[in-house]
This record gives C-alpha cells, structure tokens and sequence, in this order.
C-alpha cells in the first residue's frame, strides 16, 4: 500500500512536471522576454550624448508654456512612467481625455497613443509639448528655449555631430526616444520563467498564467509587451459602463475614420501593470482585480470566480521588471534670452 | 632705466600679492566655505535610512491634494532647487505669492521661507504640502497616503527604529529635512578660493569680491550662505518699483506683528545664485546683472558701474558649487487604500 501511494504520489508529480513544461512551451510560443540591452529604433542610431541629451530634454519642464510641466510630469519614472491619474492634468490645470499610457517600455509598441496615431516615440515626442491641454508650448518656444542655452546647444551639437544646426524639433524628438529607449525593465519573474527557470513564478501564478492564456487575454496581450501590439475593440462581447468607456472618445476612429474602429484602441501593454492603477484609457478602474474582471466580462463574455480572478492578477504581478537607475539631471541653466514663462492661454 | 623698469614691474607684481593676500585674509574672515560633510540638524540624527525615504517623500507627487505636485515641483533640484519663476504654481494653477527659494544650501540658513517663519527645514517641510495654494493637502492626507503603501510603512519604521508608529506627520517632516542636508553644494570656486588657493578665482572675480565687500554688500550676504542668516529691509536707501517689492507683501512683518519689520526680508543667500533667475521674493527681475544693480540702488544707495555690475557677475558666478548627484527615488506602489487625487478645492 505504502508502494502504491508512493508511486502515485510520483506519477502525480511527473504529470505535474509534464504539465508544467507544456505550460513553459506553450508561453514561449505567445511571449518574448525583454532583452537585456538597448532595443535599436527606425531612422534613429542610439548613442550615449544622444541619449544623455534626451534624459535632460524628458525632465526640462521650461520646454512647456508654464515652464513647470515636462515629460516626467505625466510619465513619471518613479511611479511606473505614468502619473496619480485618472487622465493627466495639464496647463491650466486642464484635464486631458486620457489616462497617460507608461513610458517604460513604450519602444516595444507597434505604435504610440492608445489610439497608435504615432509610429513611433519620436512622432509620439512632439504631441504632448504641443498639445494645448498638455504642455502647451509650441516648436518655436521649444527651439527658442534650447537655443538660449549654450549648454544646450553644445549637446544637439555632440549628440547630432553631422549637423551643421543639430538644434531642431526634430532632433529634440529625436533624443527623447533614445532616452526613452533605456527605459525599458528587463528580469520580471515572468522573464526569467520565460528563459527557462521553472521556479521564477509561484505555483499561483503559473495557475494564472494558464488562465491568462486559456481564457483568451492572450489573444489581444501578447508579444514581447503583453500587448500593445494590435487594436481592438473595448467591449467585444459586452459595452463597459460609461464611467470606463465614455461615449465621446471613439478611440482609434478619430485616426482611421472607419466605422469599424469606433471605441476601437490599442491592446494595453501589461508589463509593469501593477505599478501604475488606475486601469484603461479612461483611468476609472483603480484596482487590478476589478480591472480584470471587467475585462473578462467585455471582452471575453466571461464570469470569472474570485480564485480565478486572484490567480490571474499574481500573474500580472510578474510582469514587474526591473526599473533602470535613472540619475536626476543637472539641466543647463537659463539666461537672459530664454523666454519667460506664460501661464495663460 | 630697463633695470629700474623691471624693479618697478616687481614691486607692482609684489604689491599686487599683498592686496591679494589681504583680499584673501578679509574674505575669510567674512565668509566659510560649504563643508563636504553632511551638516548636523537639530533633534533630528540624520541617518541613511532617514535621507532614503526623505527622497522618496521629496520626490512623491501623491501627498498633494492632487497627486500631481511634489516638493520637487518647485524646488527643483536640477534648475538650481527652484522652479522657473517669476512665483510658483500650485494646485489648481493658482500663482502663489513668493518666488521659491531653494532647496540648497537652506540647511545653513538662520531660518526658513523668505520671512524666517520656520525656525528650521523640518518646521518648513510642514508649510507647502498643506498651502491651499501649492498643495493643498492635509496631514491626515499624508498619513493615509503614506500608510496605504506598505513599503512607506516599512521605510519609516527603519527610519525611526525606536517608534512604535512611527507613520506620523512630525516624522514625514524629519525624512525630508533629513534628505534635504545632502542638498548641499560644496567646492565652489569661491570655497576653494577660501580653502587658500588664490588661483580658484580670476581676476575679474578677485575684483567682483573687493567690490562686494567695499561696497557693502557683504553686510547683509555673509557667512557660509553668502546671506541667510539675518533679515533686512528691503529698500535701506530707496524704496524699489511696486512691481520687484509689492505693497501687498509686508515680508516679516507678518510673522513678528512689529512696524520696524515692514518690507523686511531675510538676506538672501547667495550660492548658486546664478543658476536661479528670477530674482528677489517677487521673481520679477530676470537678469543677475540688473539685480546687482537694483541691490546697489535700493540698499547701498550707490549707483554702480557697467564694470563694476559686470565684477560683482563674476564674483556672483565663482559661488555655484558642485551639486550633489541624485537618484531618482523608484516610489512605493499605491494600492486600493491609496487615496484617489483630488483636483477641487
């Protein structure tokens, strides 16, 4: 008897094993892990003055029209590349329409904004700046602010050493993405069981992993950022209340101008997510758990239990990377040319 | 002749290193250099772990009312430790009255705000985060903010060992006076300069020293601040224009009740002072050179040079020390319990 048991105790755990490499392949298949060095971008050689010039450009908040706001506002590094939330506040203390997507790891999308109406950072680079609700300065506020600081222009010219006037908005565009290229999280517990250590995440979160790519979450978050690859429509299956799915942002319709993508966006990328409630583009959902219920309901048509929904959110916890050390930068220092602050219109 | 010419040229050169020797020996007698070690703080020992979480406190935009505004929003440590003027902006973009002074060096200060109502850097921490006009939050605020997170629980008990709930608002206040003493800005050009070596400063800095000294200036800006310890009227000789000295603002006389204090101000400190236009408690003169001029005019009724404004810059500029590298804190997670930002009144 004690024979018995004690193989079927083995044949339980070799069944386990079997399901647990099952589970390891078929993740393979879906995700990718987040390199450990630099990813390249189109059009754009990555290079350390590059890069040293597009860390000061993220936290100058004299780029914007108050001179108090800068990128780090809205997407803060200290508290996952977005801030408190619901959507952004911005000059005049104007509400923005959206919930500000996260930095961190933003150069793995296939495209930016939560509609993907920038290819790419350093499209995504010029909005912000000059949107009235946001920063609400102009290029020629941007370049008249650069040019007056000679340190400034010292740096366009090392980070941009084949141009003969390297200060441009273009450029400033530029050197935000190469900065905005270090900001990526490698070594989340997910990473390291994607590489191939079994033990990297708990037995409940392996439960939830399943969960995630058995009920279909895979489907649209997928891919090297657990999404932010494709578009998709909010509410498959059901329409979220109001309050998460505000009639008037139609989503991706306002880029594409096809019926078919209205409350149409992008799939957000889950890496990192437990760092950076509230959920979804309209910042209403402020814990994780309900977020995925919500989206179980809309998107899958399913009801999912209080251990499922528990289970898939340790999931989520280990997609928590590790966060680069970012020194604060020493910018360069005003002077008598550069242009004053304006808090109104 | 040629041997009386040279005689001539070397009693001049040795003329020359006495005044400088003498210039040398009355500056230090006037001024101390920043020290490179941390300064002690009254009641409160500075430890590692007081300066960690003080940083995060520092950089935590979630303990204002809107979630939005950290100590760093104003007293920005990579523009000098102040915001870009001419007053800050708080929340619900409501100018606030006063220029931001800086964070660095405050710790040598006699006292803190431009009217000494805080006796010291723990006394001050407690004003801003409450001020309707900046941000406008509460303690209870504070403490439930800081409580949600259990890293910030864990950080303060660390912090202040010996406590049994230590998550208080009087211990939010120490963190950051803590953190705040390594906001200090040592091996200026002036410091070494007093430290003995006479080549620290040019020639035209040399001449930028005598003349702050001759002319009086370095009645109110002395010691280790270069100014900060003592409060003087604004306007000895002469009143300045409405729009750089205010009618509005009657400076310490708001804190002492007494007629002698009306229009008084403690004496600005000078570090770094390059780094930080605007100038004055109203941020309304933008240029280094016209402030020099208006403290000529208003304070020492002399009606200074081109050059001598342009020696006294000089001088102005040995005084920007080496500012301390820093980290950008990664901030503890919100959880449900966090409260949600609050943009109203």
């Amino acid at each position: 008897m004690r024979k018995f048991l004690s193989v079927a105790v083995a044949m339980l755990a070799s069944s386990q094993a079997v399901a647990d490499d099952d589970l390891m392949k078929a993740a393979k298949q879906i995700f990718t892990p987040i390199p450990s060095v630099l990813p390249a971008v189109k059009n754009n050689a990555v290079t350390h003055d590059k890069i040293e010039l597009g860390k000061m450009l993220f936290f100058d908040p004299r780029l914007s029209a108050s001179e108090i706001i800068s990128c780090n506002t809205c997407h803060n590094v200290g508290t996952g590349g977005v801030d408190a939330g619901p959507t952004s506040v911005g000059h005049g203390w104007q509400k923005g329409p959206r919930r500000a997507p996260t930095v961190y790891n933003a150069v793995f999308n296939v495209a930016q904004f939560w509609d993907g109406r920038a290819a790419d950072l350093k499209a995504q680079a010029k909005g912000p700046v000059q949107a009235s609700v946001e920063m609400n300065a102009t290029p020629d506020h941007v370049i008249k602010t650069l040019t007056s600081m000679p340190d400034y222009v010292a740096m366009f010219k090392k980070a941009f050493p084949n141009e003969s006037s390297p200060v441009t908005f273009d450029n400033f565009a530029k050197a935000i993405e190469a900065f905005e290229t270090t900001l990526i999280t490698p070594a989340a517990p997910f990473d390291q069981y994607l590489e191939g250590d079994a033990n990297a995440l708990s037995a409940q979160q392996k439960a939830g992993l399943k969960l995630f790519m058995d009920k279909g979450c895979a489907s649209c978050h997928n891919g090297i950022n657990i999404g932010g690859q494709d578009y998709f429509p909010f509410g498959v299956i059901e329409k979220p209340g109001s309050d998460v799915l505000p009639s008037g942002d139609k989503g991706r319709f306002a880029v594409t101008k096809t019926a078919s993508d209205e409350y149409v966006f992008r799939a957000a990328p889950l890496r990192n997510v437990a760092l950076r409630a509230p959920y979804f583009h309209s910042g209403q959902v402020w814990s994780l758990k309900q977020a995925v219920g919500v989206m179980g309901e809309v998107q899958l048509g399913a009801k999912l239990t209080d251990k499922e929904e528990n289970d898939i959110v340790a999931f989520l916890i280990s997609l928590t990377g590790q966060l680069p050390r970012i020194e604060y930068p020493i910018l360069p220092t005003r002077t008598d040319a550069t242009p004053p602050p304006s808090l109104g219109k």
